[in-house]
């Protein structure tokens, strides 16, 4: 936890690596943290945590699947969406985006369970920044 | 939780009352606030949860005391800042401000402890939107 308020733009001028998230605060035992996007994360679910966006910059979609039935919800700038737990989801990108998370300290990035993770995907418990 | 995600420009124009925080979003058990702020809070402590303040617009300022030594952090638009449980703090936003704050759901406005509340103070765990 920082002395110091933290710029969220000074923050991701910090890093360039996509889909690779970076912690820049802790709440309780919940992590803030934040990535640059770009294209398609990977089809995923948390079966312990709701997850939280909230849109930086850019727009960000959230492909949602509840068995067979899939629908996409479009987040632009500004914009917060909580993916309930349970509920397969990949995010993407298409014209890149910012966003922020929040979700308890040790969620990993591509859920517990997940298709195969490509390798522009970071699998991962969140950076230092 | 919202089957839709949520532009927090539009929630912050269903409303004017000031540091009157409304309740956007559920992650697990916390609640994601946005405010309308102007003018001093009160100062308070919560003793059992660290609160996290992001600016949405604006510039917010929290004094933070720690017994009889007393400093002030200035958040500009897009920062972010988290007061530890159990630190006395006084939010202020002499220009106004807008700011979304993540807390457990249930957390009231004004701390476990808190000097006199003024009223244009509400003392509120949050109004639903």
């Amino acid at each position: 936890m920082s002395e110091e308020p933290i710029d969220l733009s000074a923050a991701l001028a910090r890093f360039d690596q996509l889909w690779s998230p970076r912690i820049v605060t802790r709440v309780n035992d919940y992590d803030v943290r934040v990535a640059k996007v770009a294209g398609e994360h990977v089809w995923h679910a948390h079966d312990d945590t709701d997850e939280f966006f909230l849109v930086l910059d850019g727009e960000l979609r959230i492909a949602l699947r509840d068995g067979v039935a899939e629908r996409e919800v479009v987040l632009p700038r500004g914009a917060v969406y909580v993916v309930p737990r349970g509920v397969e989801h990949r995010p993407s990108a298409p014209g890149g985006a910012s966003i922020l998370m929040f979700e308890p300290s040790g969620t990993s990035s591509v859920g517990d369970r997940h298709d195969p993770v490509p390798d522009h995907v970071d699998a991962t418990t969140g950076h230092r920044l």
